[in-house]
């Protein structure tokens, strides 16, 4: 019973996400959904992606939170285009709420959209968003065993950044084993090593995001 | 509908839970119910909680993982008695599945039971297990605005540990600004800042388990 109710949510979600799909293609926008435990590095990412970006292309990002709207501020005080969901209990964002959220950002005045989901390893992996990459974030003090853990993620997900590299020398964290574990269960996978703090491989993680963004208009064109 | 649905199976689960209480009282076992992030330091804190606990107290742990049994094999390895749950995807563990799990541990032969639940800030919150206190650990890198994202666990443990206080002089975490945010929407509830890797505080954390085992018969006495 419980299986039947929730295959008509996901196809009730699978339909919205298509919507955003279609809208996005209309105005060229590529919109990127991130996955991450709370506390990995989500909005640090943000923000150093959008200084990297500056004056390559337009970016906004929609926040999801249970709660609080603590990471729009951070990122609207630094200038970035922001729009705040708060699930109020909600494991993940759906795609019916990123089309709300849509319909409230200056879609003429964007080339990429962030969708910095609820810190989970979970359940916003079961949510189609209409998005054209998805990304997840690994922060190297949650150790090199979260792959095995948390499989769904890390086998679908386009590209995986390791996080939180300037703490490697007081955290137990083989990069080697992580990288190979994923690379494993994910052939096409694309591995950032960056320091968010530091801004260490923002360069290389922001040139793959430019290098998708062509892509996804040569396709579209 | 949704909504209906889910309140049919948490009532379930909550007659489950206490059918759980009732066993778990006829054999004088407290039950544990641990939250955290993917991460964070559950079964590290596990681990030395075993040791703390030696020759004072029976324990067991209850694993709950999405896939894998990395975590059952090291608490086996070092001769803790641990049972494990695969969730296959599901996000949390239910009062059920701890039932089939405490069918099949040694019951007379145990004093504390811990449930490590599955990594996540959010849905285990949701799910009565029959356990007699709540514990959440946070951990310094995840950074100290995580009770204003993930409010309802903050605000129902009854313990919170602080884990990876060895890495404070290389994180942003304001302890005392986290200390505040907690006992401020939980007025109830304990602060142990602990080192799971170095051992700090693990003292002073494994004399509250002990005291309120203490509690725990004497109530039901």
């Amino acid at each position: 019973m419980e299986i039947k109710v929730l295959r008509n949510i996901l196809d009730a979600n699978d339909q919205m996400a298509e919507q955003n799909r279609t809208l996005l293609a209309g105005k060229k926008i590529m919109m990127v959904n991130v996955w991450a435990s709370p506390g990995a590095g989500k909005t640090t990412l943000m923000l150093r992606t959008a200084e990297a970006l500056k004056d390559k292309a337009r970016m906004a990002v929609i926040e999801g939170d249970v709660a609080s709207s603590i990471d729009t501020v951070k990122l609207m005080e630094s200038g970035v285009t922001a729009i705040q969901i708060n699930t109020d209990g909600g494991c993940h964002l759906d795609a019916g709420m990123i089309h709300t959220a849509l319909l409230n950002l200056p879609l003429d005045e964007l080339d990429i959209i962030f969708i910095e989901n609820v810190g989970n390893l979970i359940c916003p992996g079961e949510f189609d968003l209409g998005e054209y990459k998805k990304i997840i974030i690994a922060s190297t003090p949650e150790g090199e065993d979260k792959p095995h853990k948390y499989p769904l993620m890390f086998t679908i997900a386009n590209a995986c950044v390791i996080n939180k590299m300037d703490l490697m020398p007081y955290v137990n964290f083989d990069i080697d084993s992580f990288t190979r574990t994923v690379t494993g269960m994910n052939q096409g996978v694309e591995m950032f090593p960056i320091s968010g703090t530091r801004g260490h491989g923002i360069d290389k993680w922001a040139d793959w995001v430019l290098k998708n963004l062509v892509k996804y208009r040569i396709n579209r064109a």
